[in-house]
């Protein structure tokens, strides 16, 4: 029997099967730190401990998308390893902060299968979630992935597309934000004086500055993920593949994006759910990443007077400053975009 | 009303103003790791945690220079986004050791304003300061910088140019060292036998050793440090500008060539303060940093039997070995050097 | 009297002689992340403190090899700055566990010494051992490398070839290793079913997966390690040397490797003891690592029924899949073969 892991394919994924991932991973200040190192990260909170315990936190909680991108790296060996791509996530919400010391675990579950026409392939839906050592969940969240058949004549192993929410309801959001003494937050020392009610939907925001990703970078961070995508690091396979290249995991765009939206949004400190987002086109070491951002709601939550939620657009962009806010022309997206993120941050009111 | 940061020009500068900065920051021993990592320092006791404490430190202290970053990077957003050139620093005192755990703050204020002869820039003189949680200054030093005018019609905002101290006092000199019991010192572990008296003034020193510089080191480390200078991380702008390339971070070479002078200056542990430093050059990747220094001057500290202090000149150059000791023809600096930093560093007696 | 460290020179040594190495270090949590993001390691044991803590570590250990490479790089000034190669290690065994927050130190002791017949160089056989903050030794090795004569006509400073064990004896593995509760040992969250008795003399295992490595990440690795060997960090020197680049450490290699045959090996938690290895070539930035293992024996160690050991032959080649199991005709390695280690592990029975 071999013993080396070659993925689940199309045919292996059941409707309803659960799947506990390896490996749990302890969360620590060294990730934090290489993360900060990567991305260039300045939201308050999650840098200083001194400010998030000064609002309410019992420490610095770790950046949503370290948590996001930890979770999702567990679950790549036995969802996506034979993935040809990554197609969308919904109804990702974040539900206890993770604090350094944390140790983080995962599983997976099978909500829906639906085969290609072609029958070389199907989309396979997984709800995913993190839990801390107390068993408790961090992290949830949808994908559908396409995923390669081991053998084309298989049987498909079920039909289910499954209902799945356009954006995360009210109630799912700030689940992972304890109130906050808003009265102790430091507008100054979080770098912006804009609160909720300063932004309008509608607004756009261009986040002007522009971030070159290199081959170490996007490896080193994947890497840091346990993130074993085959695609992320081989030359010598992908140098003979469709692209010529590694490609750049997508959530390191995200994380790209969400640092550089710093820079007109800085007390947008925490992401409390992604509705839905779209890896547009493939990012290359080389390329330099830019963002913008529009404001598409915003929600006074339920019971919280310290902080409201506002409904982002975030656009990724590569080698194209973002001033004139490039996104789409009827339903083709601009060709310099990367990324379409829809999502929910909290901000103090 | 737009919510990004567009940065401070000459003009909106005001002397006597004193400017609060983003973002604190919690310095961890993930900084540290990665501080070893960038640059490969050896002192024993920023190096180990038995070492430091042995001799009298509560902890072993962060480096010195990764202090300085964490501060530098936080002036930034305010004092040189829209900076031409970093032009030198003046009286930069250590004043409290920094140990994992501490968070940073700062704050500067202007002291100097000079508009040149052009009315398109001028340059502004501010002395910044670095707090701990408690408060307490740890960093203070005066950094000068030629900033762009947004409007070269505006009026001169300010006219003073401050008088600055050559040389930091040695009453100033060995606040952030503890008394240290240097029976307790292992000078083996410490990896050089030479104390304070076998530095004569007038002794050179090659540090031999040549460090190449990458892409993804230098912005890496820049990010970790939280400065948001464009011209680090931009290779879609730098490419159309005057290099057609990523400038390394000027503290970025400070740094390498302070871990390279560990090879003959095993024992100067602690960068006490800074007497005036220039980036001669600029560096890119692709460049190997050699370095060597000089002594210009020994201490004997006011009160002090545990450590003295020396004064040196740091050079660091590029692609270019040091054993001739590069350095100025005259006023012109060897072409090959691409720092010069006049500093004092402690050494056990 | 020159105070840079010129490094020992073949007639330097002295057979019996001690060298306590420079400089401690304290291994944190950072490190940990850092070894993590260069490596991509997904050892449950060492990735999770609960997991850990669950089967009887007081707290997940380093990962072996950052302890190894830890105690390498002391070695480095002293033994091996004027090393022409490095030739083979020996008897290697891992003593006790490192936690984060651990104080290594190490010394060596020079237990061979054979000139060359050209008189220009020597091999030194030193036993090396690193050491915790109380004296106690958590690893010790033998290691030989060819170190070049300051001197051509030095008359040779001894002669003694060492007796060396090929293989280290069963009584010696597994010291690092506390009792462990098997029972707690969660095969799914450690990502393999495959216990001790599933694997056979004789068994080969295709690791299938590429890692290629970058420049700035083996020169990030081999500086967190204070290793200072000049090879890996100067390109302006080693362009114009026998390679025209930067030579990546021998180490990285082996770490790499060692990441990689999670995917099939991934119970084997922990490396006991390394009975040999060579470098078979040199590796360099832009080649793709791949790695295979074939199980050389399988022994039941005296007095454990929580693990057994298996000695492993673990063989990387670059820019070879090793489909294939690439490595010798006759005495000839493959051509693509760059690591040749053959060691023990710990795997739960």
């Amino acid at each position: 029997m071999t013993k080396n892991n070659a993925g689940n394919y199309f045919e292996d994924f059941r409707l309803g099967q659960i799947i506990a991932h390896a490996t749990p991973r302890t969360v620590t200040a060294g990730d934090v730190s290489l993360y900060t190192a990567l991305y260039g990260s300045r939201f308050a909170v999650q840098s200083s401990y001194q400010f998030a315990r000064a609002i309410g936190f019992s420490n610095a909680p770790v950046d949503d998308l370290l948590v996001f991108h930890i979770v999702f790296g567990k679950t790549v060996p036995d969802i996506s390893l034979n993935a040809v791509a990554n197609l969308g996530y919904a109804n990702c919400r974040f539900l206890l902060p993770v604090h350094p010391g944390e140790t983080l675990s995962a599983s997976s579950e099978i909500i829906g299968l639906n085969e290609n026409s072609n029958r070389k392939t199907g989309i396979v839906y997984v709800r995913s979630t993190g839990f801390n050592a107390a068993g408790a969940a961090v992290l949830e969240y949808v994908r559908w992935v396409m995923v390669r058949k081991r053998d084309d004549a298989a049987p498909t192993p079920g039909q289910l597309v499954p209902a799945l929410p356009k954006v995360v309801e009210a109630g799912d959001i700030g689940k992972a934000c304890p109130p906050l003494n808003t009265a102790a937050y430091d507008f100054t020392h979080a770098g912006s004086p804009h609160r909720f009610t300063d932004y309008a939907p509608g607004e756009r925001i261009d986040h002007v500055d522009g971030m070159t990703v290199e081959e170490a970078e996007h490896q080193i961070a994947t890497r840091l993920y346990q993130n074993t995508a085959k695609v992320h690091f081989n030359q010598f396979t992908e140098g003979q593949g469709r692209f010529g290249r590694r490609l750049v995991y997508g959530g390191h765009v995200m994380s790209l994006a969400r640092a550089l939206s710093f820079n007109g949004l800085g007390n947008a400190f925490h992401i409390a759910g992604i509705n839905g987002g779209r890896h547009v086109a493939p990012l290359f070491a080389g390329d330099t990443v830019f963002a913008w951002s529009e404001v598409i709601e915003r929600l006074e939550l339920p019971d919280r007077t310290d902080v409201g939620a506002l409904r982002l657009r975030l656009v990724a962009t590569k080698n194209q400053p973002c001033g004139n806010f490039p996104y789409k022309s009827g339903e083709d997206y601009h060709p310099a975009v990367v990324l379409d993120l829809d999502f929910w941050v909290l901000i103090p009111r």
